[in-house]
């Protein structure tokens, strides 16, 4: 019988990292996660988060990324590596990739992307920088000749959708909508536990062996107008609609500095420039919906539904 | 009869500002907010925010910081300018500093700063440039002659009580708390509301002027132990408590880097330092409770009581 691969999750108190030791638990894989020591006292959030992981077998083990030693040591035990680092870490990859070089068992590194694919991302200041750490890290990864998967699965769910796009909202509107540009640009969003359970099948995956895979289900694509539409049909009323031109969205970018108009930059790359979805991957990936057809997703309409 | 003062308020749409708003235009002074165009379609809650802030009576000035001349033109209207900018935006203030000097109008001006006091406070990076921005602007005023109150209400209510202070968590815990430093030490939170009508009180008065306000009413001071005893008596139940010590916090402080360790840094300066409550106000400022004895401010356990 073919062992499961050990896996690595780093990050794995953040909003994606749980979401991978779940999935890579529930098939079965050994799974390791670095963790500080003072995480555990950090938060009661998250020492109630690992309690439970350990409970289903997660096998933390102590330390940080600046413990070298430590990250060398832990790596040399497992085959595949997975980062769900957040944004203000980025660059914090580095130590990880000198320590699979040197530990050279690694089969497969999955960086910490989980958003739009950022060699491809047309985003205006000041998120350029963002993608940019990214882009980078990839540059490095391929310089090093470490195997790669690049997970490109556009926005979680839980981001913007749980207030209708609204900004400052904490749920969505019922008599008034803002909508940003002309509302016909398709969008993409995929809950969390899709798209670990889904990076948990590709790290395996011979088909997805130095490849970036997007995640676009069709129930996930959706325009802004749609995303709507659904929303009146589910509570029974006609919202008013006002549009914001994008001029205008481009204005408040440009007029709030960061991070005030972190949510305006998203909402104008998704839904006016069409960043996630307007572009040939013939190229330069695989298709996730392709890979395993019958992996069932939550839709935009079925999280809708968990708003009502 | 004696007028009432006339009134611009920058930073109208944040955290305090919608509060002072209010507390102004009910004290029946005629109420100026300088609002950028792109803010009535940023966001519909700030847009909201702002028809029913103009439905009672605020006079809304349409221009931005950066308009120089729009800045000099609405500040000779009135006779006290209040500022609620963001911590992003302290700096921003300068200008704001230039036109009161050259309208020459200005009775008060009372800036942005609406937590410690930024020269007494002993936090530990990332936030210490975030006093000295403060700081800056308090000798910029000085130094320019411009008449000024200083307003030091320390905590807002709505940050970290609401967890009762436990990073990450939505609402109160009603098993475990984590306490963070021996829990003796005294730290002060004070509801919005109360903080924009003090405020509007003290704009006006003459035993302000050029005077830091201290907000630190008896009912409003209590210790972490405190306040875990307050909320256990309220849900008639015993937490169990986990101490963490101060070299602990520090650790923590120190291995997660700005943004993610925002809250702790705060914690830190309030329960473990005491950096709201030991010092000396004598030369320094005034007691807001000896200014206006008979205001009746929310007390922490009047606060905790909404979270039940």
């Amino acid at each position: 019988m073919e062992s499961k691969s050990r896996v690595l999750i780093v990050g794995v108190t953040g909003r994606l990292g749980r979401h991978l030791a779940e999935a890579s638990l529930s098939s079965g894989h050994p799974t390791y996660a670095l963790v500080r020591a003072t995480t555990l006292t950090s938060s009661p959030e998250k020492s109630q988060l690992l309690q439970s992981l350990v409970s289903s077998g997660l096998q933390l083990v102590q330390g940080s990324l600046e413990d070298y030693p430590v990250v060398v040591e832990t790596i040399k035990q497992v085959d595949v590596v997975i980062s769900a680092l957040g944004s203000f870490q980025i660059m914090d990859q580095k130590n990880i990739i000198r320590a699979i070089k040197e530990a050279g068992c690694v089969k497969r590194f999955i960086p910490s992307e989980f958003g739009s694919d950022p060699e491809k991302i047309r985003l205006p200041d000041p998120s350029y920088t963002f993608h940019a750490k990214k882009s980078e890290i990839r540059r490095i990864i391929r310089e090093e000749g470490i195997p790669f998967t690049f997970i490109s699965c556009n926005y979680f769910a839980t981001f913007l959708l749980p207030s209708l796009v609204q900004p400052g909202l904490k749920c969505p509107p019922r008599d008034k909508v803002f909508i940003y540009g002309d509302g016909n640009t398709k969008a993409i969003f995929v809950k969390e536990e899709d798209v670990a359970a889904f990076t948990i099948k590709a790290m395996d995956d011979t088909r997805t062996l130095n490849k970036t895979v997007y995640l676009r289900p069709p129930g996930n694509i959706q325009s802004f107008n749609e995303i709507v539409q659904l929303w009146e049909v589910k509570i029974g009323k006609t919202l008013e609609k006002i549009y914001v031109p994008e001029e205008q969205v481009l204005k408040i970018i440009e007029e709030n500095s960061y991070p005030s108009n972190f949510e305006m930059v998203f909402i104008y790359s998704a839904f006016i420039k069409g960043d996630h979805i307007y572009f040939s991957i013939k190229d330069s990936g695989v298709e996730a919906t392709e890979l395993y057809p019958d992996h069932k997703y939550t839709t935009i309409s079925e999280y809708l539904d968990t708003l009502l």
